[in-house]
């Protein structure tokens, strides 16, 4: 089930050329969100990304709004973990954007993918 | 075919936690070459995301390292444009990410969807 | 009692020369909590800050720390919301830095304190 | 005796949701300049906030405004320095934030509370 | 006689792939600088650039590194203010860039040169 | 002759207090630029700003403006090369800024210049 936590408030830094919420800000703030939820997890920040699947853009968000952040675990595997994610709407409740999975690997001091220590789920 | 034009040097504002690049930082790059790809052929930069397909992050890349990224037009419809992108080292070549289908919206003065006025292909 | 919501990575970009977390970043993500905070409950983000009370800063954060904002409602007042704020490590759950309270104001479209339209606990 | 040195102008990354400037923004701005002060007196960098005292903002700040920041030495300690800082409108000399006491101390390598060497007054 | 004011502590968000400070961040303060000085004589900050003359690079900075910004006048015209203008280490007084003249002209509101009323002197 | 590569679109961070483009981000382009172009002949990015030649800023760009940066190769000395560059307006061809001569110095791990081992035109 999806658990709801860090909230942003969307600023003029964050806006585009359109004036409306800068798509690649959202893509940097839901990596940030996954990599914080994969750390929890871990108890590992040296992760890295290793693919997103299809990345939905449903709504605009505008200068003021309140976005709250979804994630849910999907998968763990034996460097990766596997995790959902979307923005939403903090007032409306409308996604804003929407991944069905986001992967990422564990890495050790060379920045190669590590076991991360998790038991994978028969 | 793939045009590269655009070269990003990373810095230390672009890494994460692991001391690579950032990949939401990657994505923001990407975000702003696919919009001015697309405005360089609509003559508008008032666009909004609205998918992106699978995204591949194919290598870490490290300060100090120069990329490049690559964009082709994949497709016109009549609100939409659907570009390839791609963020490759410079001096290595190899593909850092990868992204086959982002697809863009041209807005109006409300923010909404609009036809952009470039002829559909046959 | 405290609601923990909003999670924040330590990255490059917030550290200051000592290379821990600057503590001008510690306060604008406050800052940011209470204003998201105030504004779920008050439906506006024309807000302005007036006061904090004594800020204390309890321990220091590295890269790569995982950290969980607290906020809790202190109390109404006819233009301003009182909020208690604390940062802290999400994993060793060492507050980081802590405010009792954080006021803040609605304004007009004139940048004036107005009502905001909350009732005032008796 | 107040000393005014730092002059910044209010642009639009620093605008909170209310287009006035947001005051994490000026608290960055504070922290900066006390550290610049401490370090000018003690001969280092490496120095963390420890507390400010009540924090007080007296007025809203616009794009396009010149802020002025003043500082002054209020008591040296062991390991810390304490200084006051006030943020003022340039033009109009209207007080925009103010602290009366802002603790630091210096750290040493293992970025622990350390002597800075500076005498501590009768 | 150039006056001295505004300082700026060099942090991690400044430095460049080598590790010292960005070329180009110390242009920006350097522009936001001279930007203030002329404000504060004109009183618009509705200024643009128009030339600066050889910008020499003395001495580089490194992260930690206090630096204090002078500025003196240089020339008034009818739509222009010309300033002189250096980026110093406030410890080792030594420079780090040096410009000799940097003119601004004021903007009227079709952000086209417009007198800026302060009279040339003879 | 000169190339044309990187491309930029003006967004909300890039503007100034007059609403345009800030001088001080497009010299920060402008030095990204030239030191991707000098890495691209050296083999290196460790390398620092020397001098820029007279720096003109032609005509303002404005938010949503796609800017696109020219480079070129000017001369070759022993620890130096020298650049020029100039952004333009990719609509409309118009100069924005341009700098004759830009010249970097390959530096070694102790920060010093260094010969960058490119042999010298005769």
């Amino acid at each position: 089930m999806m658990e709801y936590g860090t909230q942003r408030l969307v600023m003029y830094p964050h806006l585009n050329a359109a004036g409306i919420l800068f798509g690649g800000q959202a893509l940097a703030w839901i990596d940030e969100e996954v990599i914080i939820f994969a750390a929890n997890k871990l108890g590992t920040t040296r992760l890295a990304l290793v693919k997103m699947s299809e990345v939905k853009f449903k709504n605009p968000a505008n200068i003021g709004d309140i976005l709250i952040i979804g994630t849910e675990l999907v998968k763990i595997g034996r460097t990766s973990i596997t995790v959902k994610c979307e923005l939403r709407n903090k007032t409306t409740d409308k996604v804003i954007v929407k991944v069905d999975e986001v992967v990422m690997v564990a890495l050790d001091y060379n920045k190669q993918p590590t076991p991360h220590g998790l038991p994978e789920p028969d």
